[in-house]
């Protein structure tokens, strides 16, 4: 989609400088940026990237000037830069047709506007949301439910009775409402524990490429709206995921662990079972959280096992110190010996 | 399926209290269980929870008595649960098919009872043994062998070759018989080490989603029966899984490790190559161990290098209290100087 | 491909001792090779396992001899096997042929030699080069393009606009060029930051299994050739991968960050965003390498933050002394105490 210079900034609230007229029809970064398409510049070390740039509109904070340019001025660039490629991209091209080898159950309920394409199996008792897009092999098993304008890229897998709710972005690979890893041992074996409970996807959720989501076993496992979940990432049965928490990267939560809302988890992460995360929590890359443990709303964790930032950072200070402490305590060990 | 208390009693070992006649039908929590569903209770903490569900029988340990509810008295409630879920759970519910959009080898060898879902590749020589499931969009490479009464979930490859025993259970996305990552560097560049070797999987062998378990460079890999395997498990060239071993999830095994039979290895924990975890051993999740290590039998271990819990502990606790210790001997030296 | 000793000597540049007629037809290790494969042996503690094999022709160190075999003496015993494997293994056996159930794009441009398999998915504007093959449900988006001689394994998806180069070989359930994972937060909620970038493929690059490449925000995402990258790898949005670098499995490379050249990354690491490894440094597993920090070329570093090894193995020697260490201020603090 194109809009004016002058549209977007009001889209945006941001102070025009320069052409009101000027065509946006794209984003893009400086160097591979086409006169037409949006740049944004955060910071004085990248002033040079959006001068030489052939870009013609520019967001930038309140006060940069730059020749030539036409300059949306806002206090977050990078914020405004989003929320106007949120406007300015295309969320996609696909048409409304269900593509002739996809296999779809007659009793599915297949709202308007809905794209199936190759390949795709849709079992009995399942519904699908206005606008929504499946690509290419995706499977949904009996009775899952996916909302409306929710994005399946190609090869994911739902299984029976899976629910997604609307504006949910899949990439490819994942897998979702899986059974959960749970076994009791007995009579010289394992015995499978039920895993037969349900899996909820909120609104606007974004879930990365191969990530795997287990349902729960006799529960549920819900990850909230707004939540985002990258690449890799594992969620075991009965987790809740709180509204707009991020887990990053190959990051793994255990079963019935609970995250609150706007946690953010670092990559390869891993949470215990049964821990609680609380509100705006921040775990570190490849922090361990024991079971059954507590991070406090707001608190960063860092470590294995996990403790605060601060206590971790004079603890790792420390150690590096410990050879030269060792050093000290011989010194004075000698000198008392010689004092004898 | 259906039984009675009664019968489910006599299946389990159970001392029955109430109504033999009471008909069970499934299993569920105690929240969301109906009147014929079984529950169990395995801690007075969450007697209110069974106390208060419609179910109306309840798996408890010997001596627990509820109001109006018919009791199944083991010692071990837990395992009772999953033993009797064992029985009332229908396993699928597949009819005898291949679909049509199947494309199955004529040499393939197909036994009796087996469903072939859409869109499944069989390619030649392959068998499947009877009362098999393969799902949508399997894989199943060249002279590959798949035994009896297994599911495999949609999606799932099978290299040329691999070979699966009975009753095995692969979950969605998951990669058996992949090429090892084995390369010599010479001449400039990386040479691939031929990658040509077995993969072995026993029976009563689960594995979860998305996990990847590599064929041998020129030997074997070897899963042993009644393995459990969670998802985005990585299970290198050459390695050995002994009977009943357990391997939670985002774990990695590296090439010609050998782990024992009732190894308990946690979630992301790392094992270098050639490392042997003997019988009943258990590693803690995230712990690494370094190559070519042993890890007795029935130990524990954690931590990168990994050692003995114990050992772990003690340092950690000691850790915590560089900073003190570096006060003390602050302290001396001062008091040190002072005398001088 | 079959050949003779005297044949495959020259072809490594091996003196030949026995037979130079003796036929060679493949490769295997000592206990499973048959008359014709060729075996090595590169250490004295395997001599007994070469002597007892069938094979007639070994592989071996100067100056080794064996009782009625034939020997290659080279220097490097397992490089001339690995070189060895690479001229007498066959690449595939697969037609030139386009499967009938394949939907390919009347635009694509497919070269000659090319085989695409069943049920794969070949998009609008994509380019396939000579001689590679695409194995079954591979979906190759929009715009992407795939050089010569590679292969696909099933179940492997190219986001469109992928590019691949020549002779790369990608394993089952890869995901190529999906989005990376960067989002602004604002008005209560995550903004997705655009992910609309390049995703770029050198030549003589293998990719393991279910492995995610995220392709570049609004720049590109780029691994170098000959470049091997392992099962379960996490590698982000605008990452470049110098050539021949080697990450194994579970391994996670944060957005931003940079790999020189024959950079060797060991399993489960994690690489933070915007890093640098220079040339030949090396990772070691499970390593936790922080935001922005530079690996110096030839370095190797463990530990979680990275550190050098040297200086990680003298940390943890004396994190490992700490209680004795405790003891021995303890034992000072009384003999002061008993002075005063």
């Amino acid at each position: 989609m194109t809009c004016t210079a002058g549209e977007l900034a009001q889209h945006l609230g941001a102070t025009l400088e320069g052409d009101a007229l000027a065509t946006i029809s794209g984003v893009a970064s400086p160097e591979l940026a086409r006169t037409g398409d949006l740049i944004y510049l955060d910071s004085p070390r990248h002033r040079a990237r959006a001068e030489s740039s052939v870009a013609q509109c520019v967001i930038a904070k309140p006060g940069v000037r730059l020749a030539r340019k036409t300059i949306l001025h806002v206090s977050e660039p990078k914020f405004a830069f989003a929320k106007a490629a949120d406007r300015l991209l295309p969320k996609h091209n696909f048409p409304s047709a269900i593509h002739p080898t996809a296999i779809v159950s007659p009793g599915a309920k297949i709202a308007k506007g809905v794209f199936v394409g190759p390949y795709v199996v849709v079992e009995e008792e399942t519904e699908i949301g206005q606008g929504t897009v499946i690509e290419a092999f995706c499977f949904l098993g009996r009775g899952s439910r996916v909302g409306k304008n929710c994005r399946l890229h190609p090869r994911i897998t739902l299984y029976a009775g899976s629910r997604l709710g609307d504006r949910v972005e899949v990439h490819s690979g994942t897998v979702i409402g899986s059974d959960g890893f749970g076994y009791v041992f007995g009579e010289g074996r394992h015995w499978k524990f039920p895993q037969i409970g349900k899996i909820e996807i909120g609104d606007d959720v974004e879930i990365g490429s191969n990530t795997t989501i287990d349902r729960g076993a006799l529960g549920v496992t819900h990850v909230g709206s707004g939540a985002k979940i990258d690449n890799l990432v594992q969620i075991a049965h009965n987790v809740e995921i709180g509204e707009h928490s991020i887990l990053a990267a190959q990051t793994g939560v255990s079963g019935s662990s609970t995250l609150g809302k706007n946690v953010v988890v670092g990559g390869q992460a891993g949470l215990g079972d049964h821990c609680t995360i609380e509100d705006g929590a921040m775990v570190g890359g490849q922090a361990g959280i024991l079971p059954g443990k507590v991070v406090r709303a707001g608190q960063t964790v860092w470590g294995t096992p996990a403790r605060s930032l601060e206590k971790f950072k004079e603890q790792f200070a420390w150690s590096a110190r410990v050879p030269e402490l060792a050093a000290r305590v011989r010194k004075m060990e000698e000198d008392t010996s010689r004092r004898k």
